[in-house]
């Protein structure tokens, strides 16, 4: 049983989609393009196995192992065994445990960490077979991966006779850092610590790596890749010394990092896992630098959506404030990973920044990568929709696949969707605290006793939430609830009756003695609020974009015509807010009189000023665009 | 001796340039890159003939020969005839002649036309050879070439044997169409107009072609290239009856299409080629088809430089409004072969816009082209730039680099500037068109007798120019003055007195009887003007260029501070004119107290108005942009 449950509501549709459409959808895709055959060395011979398959079937079977603990199925049960017996049948005797090196290239094992995902895939392996031992108490698969742990444990390291290496995708150190929280096995952190110490020190390892291939590898010609891959991929420069592994995040030592570059899902495991080893090992210079980076992130290289890593080349963070609209990245993964970061740093410090960023990715780009029917999925997450443009840029299309041959979003959703619980509260010293308003109920052990709360939560639609204390008699401690950044007078009231607070670091703090049926009711202002941008990003220089709540509003052309940039948000614009169920039950949209620039002339180009024409103009939730066809959208409108 | 010289002013400044620094630089780079050595197999190891590079060397060869004609160069001749020569050497019994093809790869000789250039280098070289019989009267070059064309018309055409086959990189036809005139023979036409009427017609000769290749030809993996390109070049598809030719412009006859498509110089220079065969066959439908292509340019799809062509994935048109400035393409090839297409139509009809569009090609796109000392080329032309983000992009960076790998621009500017005579005058039957303000000399057969007129302009400096009749006496007839389409009140003065006239199309007529000394004086308007693109252009809405004149200009960093688009230029902004030598002798600079937006916080994402504060600020001409080391640039200017 997890901690909290979802329950009722919006998020529970949601994650009824995922357990009964997507998860099904998304396997469908796995079995038919061979990634389970794959296992068993059962490809066609036009079919062939990829270093990263297995951590999709991972993320796959994470989310999978998740739902069980929160509601049993016997089918999926057995599905999910039977996928657990076909990975853990290829382990070997030593422990190693890779379908792809060990079935198809078993001579290059542990010869390019840098770029052939193998310590990915161990890390997302290791994390589901962790979710499998929570819902069984033993688990074979956590068993075999912990042998594989050893395994590298007793491959890599600073001890004579190991191979200095780390992972080139980061991500078994966050699942190494879980593992031994789950377990108490100090080897797990210990492997973490080694591997986020030695990245980026000198001698480089990927040098060596390099140089210990080019003898026997064939000559790759790169000439035609992009030159940041083409910098870490190539292996036809005689000079390997001068790499420059900014990609990924192996040219300083973590520790010293403190801006986000290169691939930013890379990035974003990793720095999530460096905050829990400065948590676990208290230790201040780790933890100062994973700071350093989340303000860089949040200040100045997050889109307003939460979305990060705006190149699409590379995939990856780029500079200060560069944040382009029509050509965002913004990869799924990305917002994934910087909610994990976020409630790390929640873990360490109760700052309502964390949840709000969390906030932030749930409601816009992680709702948004999903199809209203559960089936398609964006890896790019667009704030500005062309989609003439999407083609001639070479780019994917604005409209969710239900496919990626590069497939690590969809099951990274589904198994976030999945886990949804563990963002809702957290337990402290002092009580409780109430970061996301999630209809919900969760149990809390506060001086040995249990306590149970029950979440009934509005959101995103409606400003409400209401908090009910069950099994609990005469204790006193104290509530913490998040006040939204977009919220500038919460409205708190106990048993019915407006009560004061002191708000710490975004907190609302309620103490008292709790009683049984205390309930603690929320009001938040719901009214539509025009955001923008820091003048130094140059794309959204006097625009605004519309949120309600949680919830970003943008702007579809099968609602409002073409020409989307023609629209004009004056001074004081009137919005209502409407409901138009046909998007999804119970969905908010808002519309108003807005004004619409036009040309005096069929020239393209004059010295005539434009006039301004009145427009009824009509905003949906950002998360629900491209499920009408694809068609323009846009999320910065310009402002007079 | 040319018909036109450009004596003293500006323009011959750019000329002197040309020949002494450009030229000889351009050059330099193709020797070094083994472009001389390729022709006689001399090659070093690690060096690769491309199929491209006799183009980069007939292209130079063409400007030389144009600047030898207007003014002898004993060394450079003797140089030029010597490659001349060492081309030549090449051609085989049959007339055949391209050194890729039968020095290193004689077996694919006329096996891929799509895509190897073969014909594209011929038609290069064609022209230089025209250019050589101009110059000495007589032309072994020229006599190589016809043979060479003897041999394409024996090889290709609809008469039974031959192959239907046409260039995949038009060309060709243009240089066929104008050895007819400058010639009279007629097989020339001949084969121009057998390649634009076979072109795009079924069954298609490059599937026709691919399937003969297939059966011998390598397979290679075009898994990676972007999707038009893809559809163009992979040769791994077993249907290829599916193919998409519209990259190529040969998805249908050339005189059904309507709309610009494909890479843009492909396109550019065929329709080129289409409008003097309109013209010399008396076709109106292909006229027609012409001024549909011309009018899709030039109202929907050119930059307000002249740039044409604004997608970097496969240099190629896009669609209709397209125009985005911080990642344009904008080839200078492209806007170079725009000028091409403007002046062939403007022999067809007397119409100020094709002459306008010259214009503005010639001082925007590719003055800015070339370095300020002569050395450096653009092939992108962007209309925004921000360094880091070209870097992230993997776009070419914001300076003008002394060597491309594909070279073709730096020739192709110098030819072009070589070559400025061609642009100012024509004759036609009531007297004499003057199109382009530029101080030269010409001279003209008016009813059998010969007309000297002298021009001395200072554009683009100063909005005046004066011309002056030579040997004629007592002669009636039209002098055609274009009146730019950004001067609303020409004033024309003849002989110091304001006389009226009447506007043909877009030309001021000034019929008299001209003695010796006459002259005409005019008056432009050369106040800085505000431009604004049609609202249907996303990119530019409530922004506006300013242009003096001809010319355009721009914001750099260097003079204004980064974050250009934080300036703003407000309701009836007073902008001042100043010299500024250092930028280039006479460079006239704007400058204004224009707005700055800028954030009152610090915040990524506030619901805080930004505020305006002052800002001095300068504007330099766009042509002379990165000349001063790369930096911020901005054409399209926020305005109030």
């Amino acid at each position: 049983m997890k901690f909290t449950n979802v329950i009722g509501g919006f998020w529970q549709d949601r994650q009824s989609l995922n357990l009964n459409v997507s998860i099904p959808s998304i396997v469908k895709t796995f079995i038919e393009t061979g990634r389970i055959r794959a296992l068993s060395k059962e490809l066609n011979e036009n079919e062939k196995h990829h270093p990263f398959w297995e951590s999709d079937l991972a993320k796959w079977l994470e989310g999978v192992l998740i739902h069980l603990q929160l509601k049993p199925d016997d089918e999926l049960n057995q599905f999910a065994e039977k996928l657990i017996d076909k990975i853990i049948a290829n382990q070997e005797e030593d422990g190693y445990l890779n379908s792809f090196f060990s079935l198809y290239e078993p001579e290059n094992k542990f010869t390019n960490l840098k770029l052939r995902h193998e310590l990915y895939c161990a890390g997302h392996l290791l994390e589901a077979a962790l979710e499998h031992l929570k819902l069984n108490g033993t688990s074979r698969f956590l068993d075999a991966m912990e042998r594989y742990m050893d395994h590298i444990s007793d491959t890599f390291g600073i001890e004579p006779g190991k191979k200095r290496g780390y992972p080139g995708h980061q991500e078994i150190e966050l699942a190494l850092l879980k593992a031994y929280e789950q377990t108490g096995k100090a080897k797990f952190l210990n492997l973490a610590d080694y591997f986020l110490s030695e990245r980026g020190s000198q001698p480089h390892y990927y040098d060596e790596e390099e140089r210990q291939r080019m003898s026997k590898e064939k000559i790759i010609d790169f000439s035609d890749f992009p030159s940041e891959i083409r910098d870490v991929v190539s292996s036809d420069m005689p000079d390997v010394e001068k790499r420059d592994y900014t990609y990924l995040q192996a040219h300083q030592l973590p520790v010293n990092q403190k801006t986000a570059v290169g691939h930013s899902v890379r990035a974003l495991y990793m720095y999530t896992a460096m905050t829990d080893l400065a948590r676990l090992k208290k230790d201040p210079k780790m933890l100062q630098t994973c700071i350093s980076l989340w303000r860089n992130i949040v200040d100045r290289r997050m889109y307003v959506h939460g979305g990060v890593g705006s190149s699409h080349i590379g995939e990856q963070f780029t500079f200060d404030y560069d944040l382009p609209n029509d050509i965002a990245y913004a990869e799924t993964c990305a917002s994934i990973a910087l909610m994990f970061f976020a409630e790390r740093l929640s873990r360490i410090e109760r700052n309502s920044e964390y949840a709000d960023i969390i906030e932030k990715v749930l409601y816009n780009t992680v709702l948004a990568s999903t199809s209203a029917n559960g089936k398609g999925f964006f890896y790019d997450n667009y704030l500005e929709c062309i989609p003439d443009f999407l083609t001639f840029q070479d780019r994917r299309h604005g409209i969710r696949d239900e496919y990626h041959t590069c497939s690590c979003c969809p099951p990274n959703v589904t198994r976030l969707i999945a886990d949804l619980g563990r963002y809702i509260y957290s337990s402290c010293s002092e009580g409780i605290n109430v970061h996301q308003y999630i209809s919900s109920e969760s149990s809390f052990k506060i001086d040995g006793d249990s306590v149970h709360l029950k979440q009934q939560s509005g959101f995103p639609w409606e400003g409400s939430s209401k908090l009910t204390l069950k099994k609990v008699s005469g204790k006193e401690f104290s509530i913490f609830i998040r006040i939204p950044e977009w919220e500038s007078n919460l409205n708190v009231e106990v048993n019915g009756k407006i009560v004061s607070y002191q708000s710490e670091n975004g907190y609302a703090r309620i103490k008292k003695k709790w009683e049984e049926g205390d309930f603690v009711s929320l009001s938040f202002n719901f009214e539509p609020r025009l955001v923008r941008s820091n003048a130094s990003v140059r794309y959204n220089i006097r625009r605004v974009c519309v949120f309600r709540g949680p919830l970003l509003y943008c702007l579809e052309s099968i609602d409002n015509g073409p020409n989307l940039n023609q629209i004009l948000i004056t001074e004081n614009q009137k919005i209502e807010v409407m409901t138009d169920d046909a998007l999804t039950p119970g969905c908010i949209t808002l519309s108003g009189n807005f004004k619409r620039i036009q040309s005096t002339t069929d020239n393209l180009y004059s010295t005539l000023k434009p006039e301004l024409n009145d427009s009824k103009t009509k905003l949906i939730p950002y998360f629900l665009w491209a499920n009408r066809g694809e068609n323009e959208m846009l999320v910065w409108i310009n402002e007079a």
